[in-house]
């Protein structure tokens, strides 16, 4: 094992992170909030610190990485950055528990959107904390939405062929397929595409009446399929034009990014062919119908229903996590629709989590497979996606990434289960948390929180949402001796 | 496809439905109750009619039959068997809806236990219906647990190769183990230790302080682990002695009788080291010990916390669905175990539903070396079962099973979700019906019933018990085109 390229590209994402404390610093400059620029400052400089300690003390005598250096690097990367990233919020004395604030920092960076925020300004209706934490704290969704191990391979000085098993590890999906040869021209494109997209969503959102700190909020949030909210109703009192953009735009960016480098390059029929693009599109205009049709009678009128039906649809398929309504109080069906894309999530290679469509559709292929098998056993069948044949490996390693993420899932909800709150809330919290969608159902509903759990269930929940944004495998294989025995 | 070969085996079947109305036509006849007589004799006459023209005018011309023909004949029998199996329940009038006594026989032979039965006598606390039909409901039970192909091939003439088609259709478990060489052995093997197990069942029932009647209905829900209760109460008004028996033997029975043939040969070795009994054994005491400490304070005596802790463990994942106690009530954390035991239930080879350990155990150790192909990817490995290499293509079959499982789960989830009720019950109903368990949690709950869901719910459920019992493929296979075109 490479410890010494591990730390010190773990490292690197510390300075980036150190950079990345200079935005808050800014916003809480802006709004005069002294004393919480001072704290991002000295975050700034321990960030910086860190960074230096493992990247220039552990100088590596090689570069030479493989895929379970990648693995590790990136579950170390994500548990070194959280821990500093929460350090604000216990500093300014915003949120007093450690624990609560790691909980929401890597809510944050997973774009999970889980809360355990409950104070509100009665007045104005916003989260009672100062413009510069709430600034961090969706930054944070931006942060971790693209990955920030690909923004460092993007602003690395030079390409190398190792940087493919870091990008692997941390972009989320069944295959990673390189856009372009070289991993950092990939990352670069990456980058730029979700930073232009993010730009087109703030301006709308600012055309459309909202106020220029809560377009960037929602922006950012919307951008990550985060879903960090900042108002007491979440996005429940925007206008209709802005919830249509949010939403749209939530549905957006859970497309595999791969097929807007396509467009761009105008490979328009390459990704008509798409079979997950189109699984995808059929699954939300099919929910967004059905829900409308349910919840009809509790709006009255259609286009109201159409308008949340979508928005809820887009924001718990993105796993994002936004609300424009409380669909805690829909009907059970709706409720069920939810329940479904909470644990499909979006596409893979989006910025959306979950288990991703491609892995749902390939496990029905080879289901659809395994009856055509028992109808006629001497026949040989392929399963194909987008028109190629895909590799029996990637079929059993789907199989098996489910076994394991049901697994996860039901440890979680075992675990948090203790802590006496309804089968209903501790079941949605362990798949939404796990999946980074944000909300769930009852206490930890759209208009709830996760700030009644225990300081035990919230670090099951912190590391269930590590696992799954890192899909499992990178956090896993941190806990497992035998990654660190020498063979 | 050989259908007459198909059609004449449903025949033989109905046959032996035949003469299982004997017995509560004679329990009828015992109990004076001698309309609910008449009608079990037309309803015998009725059935030895069908079985006639199916057997007889579809005389097969070869007895030539693969994989594909043991399915359809499964899944054709299994429906047949239901809808006739029905007709007492409405003839007598004791159900006035057809569905309803469907969905009641389905959940009888099904060995599911889920009743649309509301109506008790005040005065007795028993079910107001007419023994006779009781009797039946139980007896559907011992007839579906073992399966009643089985017992066809058990007392078929000849023995032949192409039984086993049937035996493995039926039997539940990823793979089946002939005990003896012959088909026809095996299964008269399997039915005689059946049978005797229930024969000691009642006889320590009845030593135990239960009516004669109560020791037949209850040592035949046991064994067939299906769990139709007679009384108000379920379980929980019988004496401690008799709630242990019960306890007892719905573990034993969620044992794979392979272990029992073992054990009479004297092999008591093998037994031992079947990992899936360990597994069993491991999880049933685990979740006893921690459900003991959790429900501790709401029975004060760690005897009686233990008794009630045990039952229910032994109910669930022997997928039964007595109670002892109405669990409904119980803390969050004990209701997380019981609904995890509700997805896996026991041992392949045995009476019970769900997805079988062996089947969990095999997909956590395929996992486990995918985990470890992620650490050296050059490392060819193999799974392991009770010492013996398991074969790529059980391991792959098993992970689309698990796929096509979910799959049919959320289905049915989503269908039911139009009625109305809340996440919880309905989630708990699907996962119920389909594992064979019986009760839920919410309006399903030990002290609630099916009889509020919709006819199109209780058609939805019906069908999913179905396909739960049959492992999904027999029954799906009867809705694909392709299944009954030529090739």
């Amino acid at each position: 094992m490479n410890y010494r390229m591990i730390f010190s590209t773990v490292g690197k994402v510390l300075f980036v992170e150190a950079v990345c404390f200079v935005l808050p610093f800014l916003v809480s400059l802006c709004y005069g909030e002294f004393m919480t620029m001072l704290w991002f400052g000295v975050c700034a400089l321990i960030a910086l610190a860190s960074g230096f300690c493992l990247s220039f003390f552990l100088k590596p005598k090689s570069t030479a990485i493989y895929s379970k250096e990648g693995l590790i690097t990136v579950a170390l990367t994500w548990v070194f950055m959280s821990v500093i990233g929460a350090l604000p919020f216990v500093m300014t004395g915003a949120v007093p528990s450690y624990i609560d604030a790691l909980f929401e920092t890597v809510s944050g960076f997973t774009t999970t959107g889980a809360s355990i925020l409950t104070e509100f300004d009665p007045g104005t209706g916003y989260l009672a904390m100062d413009k510069g934490l709430l600034f961090w704290r969706s930054f944070t969704h931006w942060i971790g939405g693209m990955g920030v191990l690909v923004f460092v391979t993007a602003i690395s000085g030079k390409s190398s062929d190792r940087q493919i098993y870091i990008l692997k590890a941390e972009i989320p999906g069944p295959t990673m397929d390189k856009i372009v040869p070289r991993s950092r021209d990939t990352a670069k494109i990456l980058y730029l595409m979700y930073f232009g997209m993010t730009i087109v969503t703030f301006i709308l959102l600012v055309c459309g009446g909202m106020s220029f700190f809560d377009g960037i909020i929602h922006a950012l949030g919307t951008a990550g399929t985060g879903g960090f909210g900042i108002r007491v109703d979440g996005c429940a009192s925007y206008s209709p034009f802005c919830q249509w953009v949010i939403a749209i735009f939530m549905f957006l960016f859970g497309v595999n990014f791969n097929l807007y480098y396509l467009i761009l390059v105008g490979k328009i029929k390459d990704v008509l062919k798409s079979s997950e693009l189109k699984l995808y599109v059929l699954l939300v205009v099919l929910a967004t119908a059905a829900i409308s049709i349910n919840i009809l009678s509790l709006y009255g009128s259609f286009g109201v229903a159409l308008r949340h039906s979508f928005f809820q649809v887009a924001t718990i398929s993105s796993t994002t996590g936004f609300s424009s309504a409380n669909f805690d109080t829909w009907p059970a069906f709706s409720k069920a629709i939810l329940l479904f894309f909470m644990f499909t999530g979006a596409c893979a290679g989006s910025t959306a989590g979950g288990v991703k469509l491609s892995r749902v559709m390939l496990l029905l292929k080879s289901g659809n497979r395994e009856l055509k098998k028992v109808l006629h056993p001497r026949t040989a069948s392929v399963v194909k996606a987008d028109g190629k044949k895909v590799d029996e490996s990637v079929i059993s390693a789907t199989g098996n990434y489910l076994a394991i993420y049901l697994a996860c899932i039901l440890v979680i909800f075992l675990a948090i289960s203790v802590d006496g709150f309804n089968v209903e809330t501790n079941f949605t919290a362990s798949v939404s948390c796990f999946n980074n969608v944000g909300p769930g159902f009852g206490a930890v509903g759209p208009s709830g929180s996760y700030a009644g759990y225990s300081a035990f269930s919230k670090i099951v929940l912190t590391l269930g949402m590590l696992l799954g944004r890192l899909e499992i495998y990178p956090l896993l294989l941190v806990f497992i001796p035998n990654t660190w025995i020498k063979r």
